[in-house]
């Protein structure tokens, strides 16, 4: 049996709705698929490492979980955080085991819509990072972020809203989407997994929308061959 | 760093719904605590073989969750599926980790409740086993079955319902509430995680329903001494 390996708590709420979009894929599938989660909430802020390193740094926990999911013999480890995403070299050179990046997979979902030009939604340390940013210029697409008053309300609705559990006020999320199709994107990229986790809560169905989770699920369940 | 490991898949949707309630608990502590879940969603149906012993038996492919939960160091295993609750001393037998039963540690809060007499609303499996009926005869608490036609209901809200995913008529599932009601029950039992899980989903709220799954949550919580 094939097994899912995914590295969790990044956050914790994202994690069942990662799981929970694997769920409803692999329901319609007849080959049955296992999943195993580490989900190690204590794992350093990652954002807040990438603006300064003298922070704690959450690539130790990140392999500690990779380390079990070797153990538990996992066909795949996917890991549903696209902040994390930055650590992605020194992952893939710590395991064997096949790892799917949500950031490289997104991009080339987006490559092959032949987008010229798209908006990001993601917290600062991702967007700083150039992660999302450095891939997409690489397929000739053009990256375009936030500006600072309307990245803050990205920041508040991630850390406050979702992360934090307080009311989301939908009408800034999409004052931020407005500002970013006023600018010509033609998608934009839900770059963090609490977005994602944003738009299955509030059933968020703008077309313009990427949902990088979904990408990810999508890609963890064809990678299996399972489909 | 504590380790709650979690035996999933029992079933899928089950798992993701008390991974939310242990989070929504964890998120008010401040010590962390790291979660470990295997989901494995091939394990053989557990009513079926209660029922028919020649069908396929689901308590090798639970013991494989509990070893590979071993080998990442768990402090405790626990498993939201009362049906599965039936093969419990097998799995104590088999492994020196802790093992928290949803089905005794529901029994014992409604014994601390001083309840005489409660409903139980759960699979046929559950039912026939008299897995909960035994334990709450043991501290005197007289246990009430549904009759035939409405344990069908709840039957089909269990499987068509919340595992296939097909719509639930809540008027039935409140015909079954009723009909305990009538019989003097002072407590009802949601004896069986899907139906935790519709509790969450759809936010039933009735004060004499007793959720298994949450008690198995908060019991989680309360062991690991760390609220």
């Amino acid at each position: 049996m094939k097994k899912i390996g995914i590295i969790g708590g990044l956050g914790p709420l994202a994690t069942v709705k990662f799981m929970e979009l694997l769920n409803d894929d692999l329901e319609k599938i007849t080959d049955n698929v296992e999943m195993i989660v580490i989900n190690d909430p204590t794992t350093p802020d990652r954002t807040d490492y990438i603006l300064d390193n003298t922070k704690p740094n959450p690539l130790p926990n990140i392999l500690e979980m990779v380390k079990k999911l070797e153990k538990c013999d996992v066909s795949i480890i996917v890991m549903p955080c696209n902040t994390a995403s930055y650590f992605f070299e020194e992952i893939v050179k710590n395991t064997n085991i096949p790892f799917i990046n949500i950031v490289l997979e997104t991009v080339k979902y987006l490559a092959n819509k032949n987008a010229k030009k798209v908006g990001l939604l993601a917290t600062l340390g991702t967007i700083e990072s150039g992660i999302y940013k450095d891939l997409l210029n690489k397929y000739g697409i053009e990256c375009v972020i936030p500006n600072s008053s309307n990245q803050e309300i990205i920041t508040n609705i991630i850390y406050d809203g979702v992360k934090g559990g307080n009311p989301i006020n939908l009408d800034d999320f999409y004052k931020v989407v407005n500002s970013l199709k006023d600018e010509n994107c033609e998608y934009i990229i839900l770059g963090c997994t609490e977005l994602s986790a944003l738009r299955q809560i509030k059933n968020l169905d703008d077309d313009i929308l990427v949902d990088a989770m979904k990408i990810l699920a999508l890609n963890t369940i064809n990678y299996l061959n399972i489909k």
